[in-house]
């Protein structure tokens, strides 16, 4: 690989490719070797991916950074005259699209997952696209009560879907504008997030986005991302719903989530609470619910443990065959242990059921329970 | 001074001078130097101190476990046969008082605490005991509503006060047994925590200790430690009300102590509600003050800080003036910033109430309350 000429065509912050490369890990996949990103670095963002046969770059998925309040968060984030697009942030498993040789979806961190490419082919008309678009990156969430990743349902989706979120340059990252993305993915009949509008000036849209919010929580979604209308800035907002949703599952597997999720969703609920609940009654109702999604899972997961019920993250997959197998082939591969509750066959596909086994909250709940004592 | 003289002196757990004393930080108190061990290494407890002069050492107090569930961490922690002492545990500033030359109060982390010395002075028969056992530590809770570190009340003290829980050798730290220390206490008429009872076996600790607990829950206490009849087995066991009481306080200082609290105060929840929570209603009580003690706090410091308002915790100390300018030095030592808010004279005492400044949480919210964006 020359990566003199890669480290040009990355366009990284650093004119050194030692600096740049010692932060890739080689990987092999399906007879290619791919060269991942492991972490942000030198302007470059974690998950970016060089396919060295294929001759391929594609640039990993920015961090989107995230506002606590939306007066004045959000005409602070942008021009005063940018407009500003409202779409729907959904709760699924974000991967990047690319036709590196072959299309492939890759997660955030770079690795290629299996099952999820799989369901792209079925589901996206992934030739016709890339026979027309080659250059670009479909960046999308796959959805609903069936995968591998998350479980939130989702009113329109029984099993399983993509909504397209973004469409980028695979090699610069450079998105559409909002505008042009929606209209190519219609064309493509890609699903997509909802778009609540498109604002101008920047403050005129926290009243939108605020009905928007309150809308989405009453539907127990997730939130927004707010986008300039050329694609270029992003910044992100979540609902109560979906902070109470995220400490419910986190607690549920305390040992495994509870440490690394519990500060920051309290930080963002209560910057919503400061700049929403003015009335005392919303406040208290709020709380109630933060203290129930914390500490019920909880309780329910110690009393699991208790009686030797297993713990950890129950999931359904309905797939081919061959792309289910290559599923737990990728799952092992992150030494995950996985537990087959069901496996069988509907139309022709199989549906498998399993629980990616929750160790450090099983070992750690079994140690406290057996009078175990914890030194602070 | 002999480094190896003490290495044998301080019993550590190695024979190399070198790897203990590098983790030892050399300070100048009253003209006497101080060497103080900053962590708990080889055997030996965080705050160990020895100071040169006097050629004295002062161990550190040790870090005392905590058990999660009472049945079966009481029995599987103390040996059957062993008689268990369940004394209160006081919400207050844990010193050791000991006689290097003249008497002091240590830190937990071996600071000198002048004010805290003083008061020590004042309200204990330091000298007579001292001179009857100059070789042991005195080690105390300063409490009260009125002490530099703390502000618990406590029905009984009007303004602060002692209560000595441990008397220990100075040197090799061994502890007193339960029943001697308490009757050398009330010799000298010091103040102690109150002692719920002597139990054997250890088996049927466990309904005397929900007793207590339940008992100082109701009284908004913090609840036990559990000490076997000869003072060396020491564990402890906490109240839900300080639980949420620790979460008030620490999402009233979010980017001070939220991160470092927060978990391991809803571990201790959880697992004394899968204890003793069987009734529903009782769950969704205690998830509801849960909720309001993490969220309240926060969201009142949020629109304090939007109000301009000082946020950090407010105390109020009360004592001769030398030692009220010598407790502000000593916190201006520790990188303290204080905002007096009232100095006066009462019946010749100095009484000022002021504020340490929490920096951090005052910083960072202003800063998401002016927009700021939030990278995770």
């Amino acid at each position: 690989m020359d990566r003199d000429a890669y480290l040009e065509r990355l366009d990284a912050t650093t004119g050194d490719a030692d600096d740049l490369f010692e932060h890739f890990e080689r990987r092999s996949v399906a007879g290619r070797t791919h060269h991942v990103l492991t972490a942000a670095r030198h302007g470059l963002e974690r998950g970016t991916v060089i396919v060295e046969e294929a001759d391929a770059v594609v640039r990993g998925y920015p961090s989107v950074p995230r506002i606590l309040v939306l007066d004045p968060g959000v005409p602070s984030f942008f021009e005063e005259d940018e407009r500003v697009a409202i779409e729907e942030k959904l709760d699924g498993f974000n991967v990047r699209i690319a036709d590196v040789g072959e299309p492939l979806a890759f997660t955030r961190s770079g690795y290629v997952c299996p099952y999820t490419t799989a369901r792209a082919h079925e589901l996206l008309a992934l030739e016709e696209f890339f026979a027309d678009y080659p250059e670009k990156t479909i960046c999308a969430e796959l959805i609903g009560p069936e995968t591998p990743y998350t479980t939130h349902d989702y009113a329109d989706v029984d099993t399983h879907d993509f909504r397209v979120f973004d469409v980028r340059d695979r090699e610069s990252g450079e998105a559409l504008p909002v505008t042009d993305r929606r209209e190519l993915c219609a064309a493509y009949d890609f699903g997509q997030p909802r778009l609540f509008g498109l604002v101008e000036p920047s403050v005129d849209a926290v009243v939108a986005i605020r009905n928007a919010i309150e809308e989405l929580n009453a539907a127990g979604r997730e939130g927004v991302v707010l986008k300039s209308a050329d694609g270029t800035a992003l910044v992100k907002y979540t609902t109560e719903s979906q902070h109470h949703d995220e400490l419910a599952y986190a607690f549920s597997l305390p040992f495994d989530h509870g440490r690394d999720f519990v500060f920051s969703r309290i930080v963002r609920d209560a910057f919503q609470a400061a700049e929403f609940d003015e009335d005392d009654d919303r406040l208290r109702e709020r709380a109630g619910d933060l203290g129930e999604s914390i500490l019920r899972p909880m309780v329910a997961t110690i009393r699991d443990v208790a009686d030797g019920e297993p713990v950890g993250e129950r999931h359904t997959v309905r797939g081919d065959p061959d792309a289910i197998d290559a599923l737990f082939d990728h799952l092992h591969g992150q030494s995950m242990t996985i537990d087959l509750e069901d496996d069988r066959r509907e139309d022709g596909k199989r549906v498998v059921t399993f629980v990616k086994v929750a160790e450090s909250s099983r070992d750690r709940i079994r140690y406290y329970l057996d009078g175990g004592t914890r030194d602070e």
